[in-house]
C-alpha cells in the first residue's frame, strides 16, 4: 500500500512510519520536514497535499495540538486552537481525502485517552478527541468506494513519559510497539468506524 | 433558584420551562423574543447576557444548531456551523459562566442521541455532541464553588415525530415530559460530570 503519515516527525508518528514502512510505501508528512511538508490546520495545505500524491492507499494522521490550560483561565481563542489543528485538520483531511483516496482505502486519525480520562487543564484535548470520536463513527457509516476510517486512542505513550507524566498520575505508560500496532490494526485490517483505544 | 433558560421558544426548552417554572424563577432567553435575547453563538451575545441577568442558580441551554447534510457533500464551511453554534455556544455559556454563577450554581447543556447513534447527514452533529460530552466530564473536575455540570442528551422527541422520523427510522421517541424530567434531574439533583441520556 502506499500510505501517508502526517505528523511523522512526531513521537507516536516516527514508530508508526517504522513499523509500517516495513511493509508498505510510506511518505511520510510534516510541518517542516519529510517528504511533503502540510500544516492540517490550514485547508489549502491539505489540499495542496492531495493535489501532489497520488495514488494513496491509506492517511494515517499522528497530528493535531490542543491547547493545555485550566479552566478558569480558558477563553473562546484558546479553545479554538485545538479546534483549528486536532479536530478540524483531521476533518479536513477526511472531508478532502474522500475524493482522492484509492477504493477500499482508509483513514487512520488520532485521538487519546483523554475523551475519557481527563486530566487537569486538558478540557480542550477531550473536547477534541470526544467530538473526533464521534465523528469517525458517523463518517464510517457514509463513505463509499469502500473506503473506512478508524480513530486510535493513545493512552499516556512510553516516550512522552519523561516530558508528561507529571501531568498524568497513574496514567500506566503504554508501549511504543502497542501503539503502533493499533495504527496497523486499522491499516491492514477491515475494520471501520472504530475507535480503538491503546491504554 | 433562578433559572436561566436558553432556546426556551424551541421544542424541548419550552417543555422544560413548564417543568422548571413551577418551581422556580426562569428567565426565558432565545434569539428572538423572551425575557432575554442571546444568541450563544455569539461570544458578545453571551457576556452582555451574563451582565445584564444577575444572581443566577443555573444555566439550562437548549439552544444550538448544526449542519445537516451528507459526508460526501461536506466541507468545511459547513462544519463550522455546528462548531460556532451548538458547541462553542455551550463551551463559552460555561467559560463566561464560571465567573458569573452563583456558588453550588450549575449548568445542564444539550448533546444528542446522535452522538452515539448517527443517522444519514448528521456527521456534523455527532462531533459536536460528542465534544461536547467530553468536555462535560472534563469540564466537572475544574469547576471551583461547587458549580456542577451535566449534558441531556435527548433521543428523537415526540414533538419532533412529525418533521423528523422520516430521518430517524426506529429511533423511538421519548415523551416530553421524559426529557424535561432529564433536566430537572440534572438542575435539582447533585450529579455532575454526567451525560444523561434521555432514550
Amino acid at each position: 500500500m502506499k500510505i501517508v503519515v502526517i505528523g511523522a516527525s512526531g513521537t507516536i508518528g516516527k514508530v508508526v512510519c517504522d513499523n509500517l514502512s516495513v511493509r508498505h510505501e510510506v511518505v511520510k508528512a510534516s510541518r517542516s520536514s519529510g517528504d511533503i511538508e502540510v500544516d492540517i490546520s490550514s485547508l489549502a495545505s491539505i489540499k495542496n497535499m492531495y493535489n501532489l500524491v497520488k495514488n494513496i492507499d491509506a492517511i494515517v494522521c499522528c497530528a493535531g495540538v490542543a491547547h493545555f490550560g485550566p479552566l478558569d483561565e480558558m477563553t473562546q481563542e484558546k479553545f479554538y486552537v485545538g479546534i483549528q489543528q486536532k479536530m478540524m485538520g483531521q476533518v479536513n483531511l477526511v472531508l478532502e481525502g474522500q475524493h482522492y483516496l484509492n477504493t477500499n482505502g482508509s483513514f487512520t486519525l488520532t485521538t487519546g485517552i483523554l475523551a475519557d480520562e481527563p486530566v487537569y487543564k486538558t478540557i480542550n484535548s477531550s473536547l477534541v478527541n470526544g467530538g473526533l470520536n464521534s465523528f469517525t463513527f458517523a463518517v464510517s457509516q457514509e463513505l463509499k468506494g469502500g473506503l473506512r476510517i478508524n480513530a486510535i486512542a493513545p493512552g499516556l505513550v512510553e516516550h512522552s513519559v519523561e516530558k508528561l507524566a507529571g501531568s498524568f498520575p497513574g496514567y500506566y505508560p503504554v508501549s511504543m510497539d502497542k501503539v503502533a500496532a493499533g495504527y496497523q490494526k486499522s491499516v491492514e485490517g477491515i475494520m471501520t468506524g472504530r475507535v480503538l483505544k491503546i491504554y
